[in-house]
């Protein structure tokens, strides 16, 4: 950390800052110039707690440089982390698809879109039975009977089960059911859902928050990666910006980033990045190209009936031609060394 | 809602359009340009749930034209909204502050700021004991212990009780030591929690999510409101922006927007909204002017030593200054009829 | 500046930043702690120029600490700037109002506008000749006619002409017919105009860019600064967010902010930074308590009627009850000693 | 366009709405509904200018449903356009490459840049004589001479030069000695600028504004269509949002957002759009997949001592094993009829 004095700071403030640093057992060196005085702090920071200079006399404000993630970086565990869904990893090269409707609406449309996710070549299926939903009068999903519906499609099929937990409450019935649990955009920083989901044992999928930094997501892993749980995909889904054409701007860079600052995997999400189904195509080849490892996308047998996110899920049709693209672009990139692993 | 069909849309196109919305029993009208075709849809649109017309062939998207919540509506309640906090009211022209310190850390810490409080006038007091912080390493605040030394301030000084819910197994907990749970900005579509915090008896001071626009805070309200609570508090809290000088931006545009769109009582956070102390004044001086209906504000007897948001944290002496200059500017609007109700 | 290292950064890959460092002919400060090597940087810092530390083997990333605008800078310039425009005094506690139509229409449109500016108490009057506009086709402004209704307006009310400038080729021609020179916020950085208006004999008011930083506004006020013209007005007109509600987001904060960081004016534009009528006058009241100098505003005889900006623009009857307002604030926080001048 | 009454909107609301539809030659039709009142316009919208209706009685706000800009939309003109620049042509399926420093920082620099660009395959070559620079105390570019450096370091390799054109004064100089004039991103609503470029027989490169919306940025090619120059190439170089660890947030999205909108190629720019060099070769072969038509990208022999912009630089060896990649991507997809046209 440094700490940047105001240019009237007096050399009784400089000295208060100082011994706060040195009584939390730490080194503080000062350095000064004609224009600025600044106070940098060796050490273990988290001894500093939250210590705020800002409100100390003198003090104009102060930079953290070091992260305040331990378990989630890359610098403590260069290793990049391979997580084991049911036998499917993510994180060791290999590339995994999730895909299926936004929401289970019934046994016969989970079944169908399970299929056609299938024939694809997906690994995974997704499907909602707990919808977060931003109007309390929208459809927010079956519940266990949703969950139930995507257990039966595994049998079916010997797809992995990603499906999303919103609430303490049912992240065992979630767990029961599913193989991934995802804990989505909205519920980045609700800690207790973190938490609860760090005592779990199936891996977890943390979506990055609507408006969430870098830092703020990779603090997110770790509330559930210090519970115990170090099993976490992290999953890029666009975020709020100014621009309106999209329903979020889809942050592909967040890919190299996260392969930098962290050693978990990360997959992209090109239809809540983007909210539009024939965008849905280029961005997935994008992310391929970026180095992700997966994907997970919205298809739905009848985009056109579905109860939620239609305008951006793939119709079948859709969905088989991107899939045999996506293939293809990674085994290429795979054959000729051109993946980008770490940054 | 207006559906905007593709310039090349088929006429075929515009019947299936015109079809769904008719067999949802609403009637469609078709305008017709040389440029343009377009659907209106007119009725009651809550019939047609989530019908995802972009996804539909030859619509390029479809544009919500009726505001989602009901409740919260001014236009469905065009009577303001006074809420009643164990005697003090919000929302009648009063102006009402809760003041304290970001979290309760002692008993002593929190009688020494509520007796700032109360002396300053503020009718209430703040202090969390249940913090959600960014890192699982930051100070947590002291649960149920922080909340009986807030129930204790109450006795000792009057002050009405302000305290965040952060879980919904803890609400029941925080309703019975507290007069007014908030509902955090990071908890804003955590619609579990509002759902209860619906079913709870005591008012709701909801707090605007860090990137929520207005239409999304008002459905977040409106689940509250839904489950029965009709006794919400709207606050501003700064969103956030690219500009860093601040710690978000305080939108108190928000103020004549929300008296506009909703009948519900809002108050500002002059403290999270600008993120440095010195700042604190100034913005509640505007927002007093802005015509909203109280303030929130972090005081700490010695914010150098905080535990948590020192920096944004008034010292007794300048909050004392502030509550000065507040009630003055709030008296001399009153008297010359210049407060702004409804805009 | 500090210099973060890489945790892996070699003894060499230090050395190597030390020796730029001091080649530059400054001093270099090593602080290595068991996380984290940091170098820092003390003396005059623009002798390292823009030198690329983030290009350098084992750098993480270069924190700049130091500002780069002098003469704007409040540090090197304590104490306040007062503009003089031809008369009229900001920044020296009076709180001066320009008021006016969007666009110069006619001679008549004009000279009503003027005269209902007048009687409400500006002391200027505003009115664009040249107009930016997003599209081609919209209406582009009279051009020099404009101007010189503007220079009429002034014969015939007294008041003061402020007046946007848009191109190089025509600084020359707006300062002949105006007081204040505006440069907008699409223009905040076209430095070539900035070095124009900064060689020109009036002064210059300075729109904050669409999204521009606080550092970037004062930096381009420096660029005007540096070629010799100390008069700058800095304006607040919103800012660009993922909120739609209004047209920009007014911030505010920028009146404390640019106080403590700068000694030079500030006014705040209300009908840009919200784009609605009916919340020009809640924001007006708002900024007097901020502490700002002054407003802009758009003012219509008939805003339904208008050829730019109706919908922000205030009815002559609701400009007079704005302006009583205002008056009537202001002079009570100056009698009060509630007006916040450096924070 | 459409026009949102108030509920309480009287029946002379809506009749003088229509009114002035009406008298601007166009048909009217009124859609009301028990909750709302809704008035579309039919015909030509340019004929209604910049009507405010939202300064009408009983108008709560109206929607722009159509777009402004018509020469830069493929609804007007569905063949995709292919830029001829001296011979290399963009928006064909080809793939297009322009690299080469920031800044022209001398002759020695330049040449060295040139040999490596040409060797890694690049068409063009790419640096600026003309620097905008957020401090006046940046360097600012070598002007002419570098412009004529640029000539030299085409007859020396047959790359063509692409630079950036700030001034409306230089606008013939730089059409001179270059191929391809750019207008960067702070110049993207510099008017006055994009109708010099329009009137200019030289192709021009628009970068999008640091925080445009992709309707802006249309309208501003389209003012430089308007003037008769129909070669415009636009580039995607990050936009502004909350996160800071990336200069900007690169949105590939806006390449099939533009292939949908707009006839014109659309070339994309990693080193801005990241502003790390460990980032651009990632977001290069990402850009490939999403189906741009080109690259353009900083490259410096020596990026350590970049006047400019050196930590986004590539090295030598970056560029070339970038370009290794991104040719082999290309290809691929071309030969597997994976590129995205239009979508």
């Amino acid at each position: 950390m440094v700490i940047i004095m105001n240019p009237d700071a007096t050399r009784e403030n400089i000295e208060n800052v100082v011994e706060v640093i040195e009584n939390a057992g730490l080194e503080a060196k000062v350095m000064e110039g004609t224009q600025q005085k600044i106070v940098g702090v060796i050490g273990d920071k988290t001894k500093l707690g939250q210590t705020p200079f800002g409100a100390m006399d003198g003090v104009e404000k102060s930079v953290e440089i070091s992260k305040s993630y331990k378990l989630a970086s890359r610098e403590f565990h260069p290793k990049s982390t391979v997580v084991d869904v049911d036998g499917v990893k993510i994180g060791d090269g290999n590339f995994v698809v999730m895909a299926g409707p936004c929401a289970v609406e019934s046994r016969e449309q989970l079944f169908e879109a399970a299929d056609i996710a299938k024939k694809g070549g997906a690994q995974m299926l997704r499907g909602g039975a707990y919808k977060p939903r931003t109007s309390p009068y929208s459809f927010q999903g079956l519940g266990e009977e949703g969950l139930k519906y995507l257990a039966e499609a595994k049998e079916r099929t010997g797809l992995k089960i990603v499906t999303e937990v919103t609430e303490v409450e049912t992240v065992e019935q979630v767990a029961y059911y599913s193989d991934l649990l995802q804990i989505g955009a909205r519920n980045m920083q609700n800690f207790r859902l973190l938490k609860e989901a760090g005592r779990c044992n199936k891996p977890i999928m943390l979506k990055r928050g609507i408006s969430a930094t870098l830092n703020e997501w990779l603090n997110a892993a770790e509330y559930i990666m210090n519970e115990g749980n170090q099993n976490v995909i992290l999953c890029e889904r666009g975020i709020r910006t100014y621009e309106t054409y999209t329903r979020n701007t889809l942050d592909l860079s967040a890919v190299p980033a996260v392969k930098h600052l962290s050693h978990l995997p990360i997959v992209i999400d090109p239809s809540h990045g983007t909210g539009k189904w024939r965008m849905v195509k280029p961005m997935a080849f994008a992310a391929v190209a970026s180095g992700c490892d997966g994907l997970i996308m919205e298809m739905h047998p009848n985009p056109a009936k579905a109860l939620s996110d239609g305008a951006q899920s793939l119709t079948p049709e859709n969905y088989l031609s991107l899939m045999d693209g996506v293939k293809k672009i990674h085994s290429f990139l795979e054959d000729e060394g051109l993946l980008l692993k770490t940054v």
